[in-house]
């Protein structure tokens, strides 16, 4: 086999870089945990049907078929993201479960993209959603939000990011209060003030939704307010457009930003920002998006929003709040670009020195002890001399090496400084900050 | 949308089982890390080309299309196993790696069976490997051996377990010093002895491998040898056969079982067991496999062994020694007897009460109290009376209930006992007993 070439859109890491994911996974797991969220994996695969269900998407899918089945497809295909399998979850095991349920669900998901820059086809997702049987209590969208920010605040090495927060009834009550008739069309055009100028858009506004222009200037003053705290609601009231829709969504926005006012930092933003629309998502309330301090390049890494229905067999209705942040979207990048690594490729924390093969056995023991004071060890693959044995460390960050002894207690280099000094087996440990690699920001 | 049903071969986990597997998952990385084998992920797909290199297992790989492609497929199968890939990711990335390189890796792999009971099509595999450049010491297969032993019994809800250890070298230079030429069907024939009775495999054994009567004596002798010490080499060389490759081979299994034997408890086992054969994979040195104590319908629940080539780019060749535990085949069936299982559904080890909905604010600000002294927690949903939120507690496991107070210190009810006590939230956190979820053995 000659030597193979990365597939493009797989990302896959080196063991350097999978300990920064590591660390960012594990940090994501035990914030959602301290907020009661329980983990969730659904399997891989869904019947096409299901995935098929919203048209948008499904030009993406990876179907499935047997390798010697001849006969067609598998009617299987790989989950695109978090949200179809875990709505068809809470409906196979609705008997199961208790609600409202609080899951976060952390998984790859594939779209069959074309290959192209920045363009994943496999890629994990950090999924959080709450989900009632028949009502959700609107404070549950407060709660995401909240749990997300903590989440992504705790993962320090993170540039600031800012949490821009609509809400549906919002902006889709401003426009039937305008006397707008198809609000999804504005929606969509507003959707995409990120991409184009404000007069494409506002030209969009007049031949696609079909608009007059007043009305069209009226929605763009709507998508132009953007405020920290509640203040929006007067600039909202002040463009003179009534609706009860509306005021709800009003008073709805207003909580969410009041709500999260107490995570605000120098690294957390948190804006209402009336341009969000998350264009042809089935969203029926709150909505969300993130960016990230100087990589707004990336797009929104984290967004979500409110469904009235999640879920629904025809008899009962699972309605559901969430967010979902695309970590690969936010890590691939920062890793490539050499903003963020870990200071060893290897857990060990000591390499246990060889003095010859006929001694390994030692050498072994010695490692045993380390571990049973749950010190991540590894012994030298061979016998070579002393400073090839460090050199070997080096290479990894390894940063101790222990010397057995035949006469005494075995010694411990610091091989960063050079020190070395004879220690007890039995109670020696590294300072904590060397027992675990560190994740490290470079300069 | 209907309610959905399971698909047959895709197991996925309530919340409490989850918890039980992520145990499992957290415990087997804890100890390969301890042992220095550092974490890496590959992509779930590669190239066919690669899958099917191996012409056994080809029938059972799933082949991807893009679902708007007509074209055909897009050349790409999902992984059925960890070791292809792992393989691949070696040569791709052999210059940017530090050899002898110890890996493990914690994923799902596919197979497209038909379904069927007790086959998965998605499962999880735990392996570890360690791979050299050109050459890899032998002391490897002994620690490789340890390090899964030492996972395994780490895992104290497991039953006891038997480690079966064997020797390609051992067994084909006792067969080629029969005289018998084809040694590899040999091999396929005394592999089936799990199956067939030893009469069966007799006739095999001179029907298919066209040994004599005397000659399938021989082989099946050896494969009656199972020791727990190195008395085994005795045994063999009573059967009066000589020979260079099978000397070494005795030598390499004394060597590993003598280096398990500090391993050895009530619970595990470790055995020279000369039937072991591993069928159609291509292994030349040892060979291992592993039954659960109570379960040996399983099968061998963590096989492995030494591969001379595990990759080769042509110009240099990457030795390795690994072992696969099949996580998915010992969990499921564990988790659906109701062997063992967690002691709640949620990670939240406290419900903060809501005195009424004016007032959910201060029940937020105490839960994040609690979190930001590591307690799990989580608001009650509405504010019901106590005894409903009790009672919402007790359905998902939690085992306090945190009643705010309008003046005084909040109330700690341990809903188990019935307790009640005033507590200092600055302070107080549950008994480390009940931090987490539990794991527990039923009976």
């Amino acid at each position: 086999m000659s030597r193979p070439t990365p597939l493009s859109g797989f990302p896959e890491f080196l063991p350097a870089h999978r300990q920064v994911e590591r660390h960012v996974l594990q940090r994501l797991a035990e914030t959602f945990e301290l907020h009661g969220f329980a983990n969730i994996e659904t399997r891989a695969v869904e019947p096409l049907d299901q995935l098929l269900r919203k048209g948008e998407t499904s030009k993406e899918v990876y179907v499935l078929r047997r390798i010697h089945d001849e006969s067609g497809d598998a009617g299987l295909g790989l989950h695109f993201d978090l949200t179809v399998p875990f709505a068809r979850y809470v409906l196979e095991n609705a008997g199961k479960l208790e609600f409202p349920f609080r899951r976060y669900q952390i998984q790859k998901v594939w779209r069959g993209e074309r290959p192209q820059e920045g363009r994943y086809r496999e890629f994990t997702q950090a999924d959080i959603d709450v989900i009632g049987r028949d009502t959700l209590g609107f404070h549950h969208d407060v709660e995401v939000a909240r749990v997300m920010v903590d989440a992504l605040r705790r993962l320090d090495f993170l540039p600031g990011f800012r949490l821009q927060v609509n809400n549906r009834k919002l902006i889709q009550g401003f426009y039937a209060g305008l006397g707008v008739s198809d609000t999804d069309a504005v929606m969509r055009a507003v959707d995409k003030l990120d991409k184009l100028t404000e007069d494409q858009v506002r030209e969009q506004l007049v031949t696609e939704a079909e608009l007059t222009a007043e009305q069209a200037e009226s929605c763009l003053a709507l998508a132009r307010i953007s405020t920290t705290d509640a203040s929006f609601v007067d600039q909202v009231r002040a463009l003179g457009v009534q609706g009860e829709l509306m005021d709800e969504g009003l008073a709805e926005l207003a909580a969410v930003i009041e709500g999260c006012a107490p995570l605000v930092t120098d690294r957390v933003e948190i804006v209402a920002d009336l341009k969000i629309a998350r264009g042809l998502d089935y969203y029926t309330g709150t909505v969300f998006e993130t960016r990230l301090r100087g990589h707004e390049g990336l797009g929104s890494i984290c967004s979500g929003g409110r469904y009235d229905a999640l879920a629904s067999d025809g008899r009962t209705t699972y309605p559901g709040v969430g967010i979902s942040l695309g970590v690969s979207r936010v890590l691939v990048p920062l890793l490539n670009q050499g903003v963020v690594t870990a200071d060893r490729s290897v857990p060990s924390a000591v390499l246990v020195a060889v003095v010859g093969e006929e001694t390994r056995a030692e050498s072994d023991a010695l490692a045993d002890r380390l571990r049973a004071n749950g010190v991540p060890c590894e012994v030298a693959p061979s016998a070579q001399k002393f400073g090839k044995q460090i050199r070997h460390a080096e290479r990894r960050g390894i940063p101790f090496v222990l010397f057995p002894s035949a006469d005494g207690p075995p010694e411990v280099k610091d091989i960063r400084t050079g020190d070395q000094t004879p220690v007890d087996i039995a109670t020696w440990t590294p300072p904590v900050e060397d027992l675990t690699p560190q994740i490290k920001e470079q300069q």
